[in-house]
């Protein structure tokens, strides 16, 4: 009798789990949250609302009255809209109509790490198109892996994480005219970067958009994401969706988050905004450090300093970043989400003293 | 330049998406919900915990408290549990994991049409071995296709939805020592069974079991489920499983249900299990009607009158059951859930008048 795992697919075996280490700190800047929580008037309606209902019920089979809601906020047809428990499961979803073994995902990386990991435990094969200096997309590197590998999708996270790039519009409609493929871009970071790419939907049958509520909805702890597509798509998309994918708890939270959004919402995305950019002029003020332009609430920074060290250093301060330099071509930098600004400020007084210390070190 | 949908695989547009009609009456009692709602103290006490924390931060990257209740809930170990977003998607994980084009899948039909659907959307091939006369399992049947057929894993749902028989543990025992692929029991129903395979996990490495908080629970609005398995084979399994796929709210109120069981939902299975029996007896009275008796909280009902027509004179009164006359053999069964004991009431007065009338039809 074989072993029992003997059982899991060979490339799955050989995977390396996602892994988080658990570290914690008052000063939470690893995961791109919002640093403000969900507003009051969200979590008292939120939880009017979840008191109200039967928690022994399933949620309706289909959650209409979010796809609307969403249609309507993103400027899209409901008929073309998917919620699902945060975007990981859309992009899985996705891969699962798709890939197999013999087909093919295009990526550009250093990027989010579960493309990887999802096309690698469906079968599929991994196409890396590189970044250009300062890590803006390639579009003609993109375009000629795709008349290469003929990818069946590829995936653009834009703005980009870990990077904070975008890519641009006009090389997109070049690329979804390119591509017999589908292209998802994933727009995690959208409201950072004041654009989205929904209007080219219209116009690009190959087209997936994904969105989140964890970064500027300020809803991670709940796991609401959605994707926007042709209804034609979306009706392939939704046979992996799984019957009540969204809790009714998380359908009600981001019902109220849409319908509070203007009022509530967008000025700490706002916010965020303004303090990146002052985050930013003070990182490259610091000797020993370079941020790089996000359009994003993160930015990498690179660091003289091993940043493993400057990790353990901010650590011991109570703040905690994200170390990405496993990551292809950051072997030399951190990340940072934007956080309030007395979190931003505590962080360029640490790393001013963390980088002082070194230049004295090194002087002496 | 091929058709966007030319991307998705051919076995996905050839499936037909799973789907229920959307539709809704006073008694509910199609979806095998716990007919009475979460108690008010695992309502309340969930509640306090939601308002004491940030909903802008990512649940904990592994659920540690919650799986650590699990485990001693179920008498397992806590490396050897996950937690997810209902059961269905820890059933989709461990398919992930194990299946492909070439790989196969045993099931006993009629049985949880998710087995089929999620197996045909990885590529995989669904074996179906037979139920005897009464519906009960053939442990026959299903060793000679292990033999013959060697499928990667099992899946058999016990008790089964939607004919309510539970398989034999000697059977099992027999089937795990058969086969060398992974036999996954769904226990959905298994407390009102007053059962469970667990304690052959210790024995069987290549045993999976699967739980939900949707029936006996009382939380099907919040989607929480859970795997058990060695602890080796949980670590291969969770690479599917994507990151922080159980928001908060749904892990806070499976803690505090987990807490509570024994108080507040213990009585409300062992009501329903007497109110199972109560209804399985004045069904039987009914001319026209033949119960199969059932170890869940529902039954398949054998009637003379087309299924169909049943369901729809049972909406015009209010009244939702669920048609499975679709299912394999069960072209003369419709499924009724055990309700409380005046939905089960007013369940036997309006299927007496139904059957009356059509019995005096018949005469005239």
């Amino acid at each position: 009798m074989r072993d029992a795992i003997n059982n899991i697919k060979p490339e799955v075996r050989a995977l390396k789990a996602y892994a988080l280490r658990p570290d914690r700190a008052s000063i939470k800047i690893n995961q791109n949250e919002n640093p403000w929580d969900a507003p009051e008037r969200i979590r008292s309606e939120t939880l009017n609302r979840i008191e109200s209902r039967e928690w022994s019920r399933y949620p309706d089979f289909v959650a209409t009255a979010l796809h609307e809601k969403l249609a309507r906020f993103a400027g899209w047809t409901a008929e073309g809209v998917i919620a699902g428990n945060g975007s990981n499961e859309l992009i899985q979803a996705l891969l699962m109509v798709t890939i197999g073994p013999g087909k093919r995902v295009l990526i550009c990386e250093p990027t989010f790490a579960l493309y990887r990991q999802i096309t690698t435990v469906l079968g599929g094969e991994i196409i890396s198109a590189p970044v250009r200096d300062g890590f803006g997309f390639d579009a003609a590197a993109i375009r000629e892996a795709m008349r290469r590998f003929n990818p069946e999708v590829t995936i653009i996270c834009s703005p980009n994480n870990p990077t904070g790039q975008a890519l641009d519009d006009d090389d997109l409609r070049d690329l979804l005219r390119e591509t017999s493929g589908l292209v998802a871009i994933d727009e995690a970071y959208h409201e950072f970067a004041g654009r989205s790419v929904v209007p080219l939907l219209r116009d690009h049958s190959n087209l997936v958009v994904l969105r989140t509520f964890s970064k500027a909805m300020a809803l991670a702890g709940l796991r609401v994401g959605y994707l926007l597509a042709a209804p034609a798509l979306v009706t392939e998309i939704k046979k992996a969706v799984l019957p009540y994918n969204l809790n009714s708890f998380s359908q009600t939270a981001g019902e109220v988050a849409l319908e509070n959004y203007d009022r509530e919402l967008r000025p700490l995305v706002e916010g965020i905004v303004a303090e990146r950019e002052g985050l930013f002029r003070e990182l490259e003020k610091i000797a020993g450090l370079s941020p790089v332009r996000s359009s994003a609430n993160f930015m990498i920074v690179r660091s003289d300093l091993n940043p493993q060290t400057v990790f353990a250093e901010l650590l011991r301060r109570d703040i905690l970043v994200r170390d990405v330099s496993s990551y292809p071509l950051l072997a030399d930098y951190f990340r940072v989400s934007v956080g309030r600004p007395e979190e931003n400020e505590k962080l360029i007084v640490a790393l001013r003293e963390i980088f002082a210390s070194i230049a004295t070190a090194t002087n002496t």
